[in-house]
């Protein structure tokens, strides 16, 4: 796990390289759809989420997740006509996302692959297949195949945002949010800006020391909360994950707004939050004044991120990324990355094959 | 919370009686609309994924749920023409749940507010509100006002899942899934059913004694996973949130799915599970199957509901509900929420008053 997590800025390089060439396929689908339905379970669910943000914040297109039950068990019958489907696997073989993928295709979407098997089962049904190049993951929790699915989804909102694609798909009554050939001024995803994240995820590996040491400090907590907001809520998520999966920790990924909602009473003296937070965007003041609350509550907080403010209301806190809002998800999953695989050995566990797991999981249909 | 409670089979039939008028009204919204976008936070999210199900599963609607930072905060510019947007708040009065139904009025949505209270600001912006008759709720963790929220929810898909009503929004080209006035032969939500809902919750206030016993067992428990597959997992949410809410458990909701898909590895002698599960349909031997593996692991399994052979394959099991499996979650609720009472005040805390929270809760934007 940990040489897979070194590994992401030249696995995200040449996922880069193989994916926006794509664009031009992308953008014949966009034109023929309204809206984006992401099909995904486990650490591709996360990605998926962030899709969703991203297809709906910079690509001006409604986007949201399928329930895989809803076609695998209850063999809905709905109206996709209009739907672009984008199933995220990193295996491509986990047959609930399969035969999702599949009655998409048969009730009228268009369909779109996200996975790093060539030649395998989801890339059969998909009009366009984005083939991930993290090459092979031997940890079972994901790191590679997480953070290259992150670059199919902003490639993917870079084609979609692209103001002719919008228009030719019938248009909105509201002003154009994309714009151009690649956007980023108007709120797009720009194929510039993301030529940058490799490097800005590079930067991040050198947090693996301060991990090592929050790790200490977390080596007797048997619950905690993590939490983001907006783009960073995709990366709280896959961290609670990260340490559920390599930790046994019960780590409840919460988004900002549904943990001020109600399960705030759970955070006390034995049971910390951990903040997810962009460098800027307008969630960052949020994220700040919801790490004094907690502490004034007398709970701990430790942060991921944001910034010297932000760091200066936790009792600890990771470094984070110069990246934009949008793209910031891609470097700030890797201070989780390393927190969990340090604290799964800490705790005298085996972050690489945790108990319980495979690493293609069937859910049985 | 425990007199609330017990006043569910009388706010359902209210309800009932109040919303069953509407349904033509509701059909005119239906047949302008494709979709169903859910827009709710906590207690109201969790009846918004039931109504997600139930419209999907048994009305043959596209539904799903939105993520209200992409309006409030981010303002995300969608075409919403053809989508009706439901957004559910027992205030009424959420601001971002208000800011976000009025900027799907704006992007071209229809909209339906489902609310407790008359003269909300939500039902200003809505074109159709279902005001559900709970009353008064005093308690801060939502009960009636939950469960006459799954009653909208099913008055709902009840009348999007009339054949005519799906015809007239632009057809699908599969078999139509709704038949004729009440459609349950054929799968829609009908409206005789419903009228037995009531007394089937009532049923449900039996429970409390064992519910008291297996808060006793539970008295030392920190941390636990509440799952369920299908329309339960709507009520594992729920039971979770409650247990968060008023217990201070860290309480992790999570679909059968997504429990086997990774953090199953959380599940261990100091936690353990809670699995909900209707006593029909495609799940129940998943579940029964669920639970044999976790008793094998280790840990231990409480059960809500099932059949015998399910309630056989848990530690201990509080009995469920006879309705069928699309409207079993009315009733599964019920003990979850008398064990969540019951726990709390097993710990020596008070269930009507929780630390942190207020009874609307405003999500800074």
């Amino acid at each position: 796990m940990r040489a897979e997590i070194a590994e992401q800025p030249e696995a995200l390089r040449r996922t880069f390289d193989a994916l926006l060439p794509r664009v031009g396929d992308l953008q014949a689908l966009g034109r023929s759809t309204r809206q984006v339905l992401f099909v995904a379970r486990g650490s591709s669910d996360n990605a998926a989420v962030y899709g969703q943000y991203l297809c709906s914040a910079r690509a001006g297109r409604l986007a949201s997740l399928a329930a895989p039950s809803l076609a695998t068990v209850y063999r809905a019958d709905l109206d996709l006509r209009g739907v672009l489907a984008v199933a995220v696997s990193q295996s491509g073989a986990t047959e609930e996302i399969v035969t999702t993928l599949d009655w998409a295709r048969g009730h009228g979407a268009r369909t779109v692959a996200v996975t790093n098997m060539a030649g395998s089962p989801l890339t059969e049904i998909a009009d366009v297949t984005l083939l991930t190049q993290a090459g092979q993951e031997l940890a079972v929790p994901a790191t590679k195949t997480y953070t290259t699915q992150l670059a199919a989804m902003a490639v993917l909102a870079h084609a979609l945002g692209d103001a002719a694609v919008r228009g030719g798909a019938g248009g909105s009554e509201g002003p154009a949010a994309g714009a151009g050939g690649h956007g980023a001024e108007a709120g797009g995803v720009g194929a510039g800006e993301l030529l940058g994240v490799p490097e800005a995820v590079g930067a991040m590996l050198g947090v693996a020391d301060a991990a090592q040491e929050l790790a200490g400090r977390l080596v007797d907590v048997d619950a905690l909360v993590v939490s983001g907001r907006g783009f960073a809520y995709s990366t709280a998520l896959e961290v609670a994950l990260k340490l559920k999966e390599t930790c046994y920790l019960t780590a409840v990924g919460l988004s900002y707004a549904d943990l001020v909602h109600g399960p705030i009473a759970i955070l006390d003296r034995r049971t910390p939050a951990l903040l997810v937070a962009a460098s800027d965007g307008p969630m960052l003041p949020e994220m700040t004044a919801l790490a004094r609350r907690i502490t004034g509550s007398g709970a701990d907080v430790h942060g991921i991120g944001g910034d010297a403010e932000f760091a200066a209301a936790c009792r600890s806190a990771l470094p984070g990324t110069s990246l934009p809002e949008h793209l910031a998800p891609f470097a700030l999953v890797v201070p989780g990355q390393l927190l969990a695989e340090a604290l799964a050995r800490a705790r005298g566990l085996d972050p690489d094959a945790p108990r319980g797991l495979d690493k293609v999981t069937q859910t049985d249909a």
